[in-house]
């Protein structure tokens, strides 16, 4: 896809701004072990693919807001890898960050990946301050409190847990933080763009529920039956394999529907689609399960 | 002092951005846990001082400015106090988050006080978008990497430190936000005012050292003698106790010296002079030592 080059070129320039001679070099290393080499980067392609539908009349913006909500996202990784989290060894296929660098520099990355990105944010602002600061306050308010993945994952340390919420936040914050980001670099209004993100955001809840059930180790790069493990509310526990596959078509086809019209509608569309059909691939189908 | 009411009023609407019906209760407990009661609030009351003596035209953003810069101090010392760095038990004569929430709610609770920080600047914004955007790039070149307080946290993971970067960022940091950002705040350039908020940093620096020689561990409310115990660098060690008194009375003067031009000139050089006189007291001197 031509937008993964665009992507990449955007989070290794916001990284730069992260160097320097007189920065501690493991530190340094550990803020690039984080984020490189990447994962699926869904969420920037979103970002940048709502921006394209809706004219991208400022690419710079776009860009710093793609790395931006990536480096969020890289952040909130190593922070749930930490061994009061999940305790993970491994994330997309080698060492998690508190594993390779130990824990203080795995609190470190991830407090500085925060930063980072609303620094990236910052420095593209140019000729748009307005712009910038309505990306800043979005993404603010999808990562933090009261309702950002902060808030998703504060959920996992209560005793009685709001779903709604939960999910609400934990995936789902992101996915809506890359619809109405993509739509405000371009110069349109955020609301309209939020159902799209809050649906793509339940599309992969529900089909991370299903990876975590069906999926090996091997085929994950990461700790597969962990929702099982941790005794974590999941759809596949709430509805079964099938119940979810067919939650997770309904969900799709409902994003599609609320696509707000702009000029690149379809091919918006056609991009949701595609997705839809990479979270449902063969060995995800109820058979194997 | 009158400033401490108006950024107590500051702090306290700033937190409610991060409270709502939908979020999880017992992370916001730990976000108040953090943040009240407050300690010194220093860094605001010295930013308030600067946006004071330039003018103070837009007092919503100075009190943004001083509110984000204080929930920043909160969530380094709430990771700071972590078991994997400091592991302290307690914090401001009580419990340590961490110990009063667990460690996944104090980590989770610094991240969100990190983001709230830029989404108050946001939030803001208002008429000045720009002031709003430059206020956020200084907060968070002073926060992360290079040259934050996360860079100078880093430096005590690195088998050779290099000492002035380390006290640079992770004393000096956040005291330069706190005069350039006052500055920013009320219209004035943020770059002659770098030199007073790095003196004023390495005096606290100097005078910690001094404290952690001279006091008693009743007269610290935590274990004196830290630095000789551990070896660690520190100005008593390297030029002794008179050395270092007049040391920070060096600093100081050159820290007056250095205040640019600006309406309140006399007023704030006053407020350093009182800060001195608080950082050196008479059994400080080194008649005693």
């Amino acid at each position: 896809m031509a937008l993964d080059g665009r992507i990449e070129q955007a989070v290794v320039a916001a990284l730069a701004l992260s160097k320097g001679a007189d920065a501690p070099p493991r530190l340094q290393a550990a803020l690039d072990h984080a984020v490189f080499p990447g994962g699926a980067r869904i969420r920037p392609t979103i970002l940048l693919s709502v921006a394209t539908a809706c004219g991208d009349d400022r690419p710079g913006l776009a860009d710093a807001s793609a790395a931006a909500l990536e480096l969020i996202h890289c952040a909130s990784l190593v922070h749930d890898d930490l061994p009061c989290f999940d305790d993970a060894d491994t994330r997309r296929g080698k060492a998690s960050v508190h594993r390779a660098f130990g824990e203080p520099l795995a609190v470190l990355a991830g407090d500085s990946l925060i930063v980072l990105a609303f620094e990236v944010l910052a420095q593209a602002a140019g000729d748009h301050p307005r712009r910038a600061v309505d990306l800043m306050r979005i993404l603010a308010q999808r990562t933090g409190m009261p309702g950002g993945i902060c808030a998703g994952q504060g959920w996992e340390s209560e005793a009685v847990i709001d779903l709604a919420a939960y999910h609400r936040a934990k995936t789902g914050a992101l996915f809506i933080a890359a619809t109405q980001m993509g739509a405000v670099a371009a110069g349109q209004d955020a609301e309209p763009w939020e159902e799209l993100g809050a649906r793509i955001g339940s599309a992969f809840q529900v089909a991370d529920d299903l990876k975590d059930a069906l999926l090996t180790p091997e085929e994950m790069g990461k700790p597969a039956g962990q929702d099982a493990a941790h005794q974590r509310p999941s759809a596949v526990a709430e509805m079964g394999v099938a119940g979810a596959v067919s939650h997770l078509k309904d969900i799709l086809g409902g994003a599609i529907a609320s696509i707000p019209s702009c000029p690149g509608e379809a091919k918006l569309a056609a991009m949701v689609r595609a997705y839809a059909e990479k979270m449902t691939p063969v060995h995800l189908s109820p058979v194997r399960g």
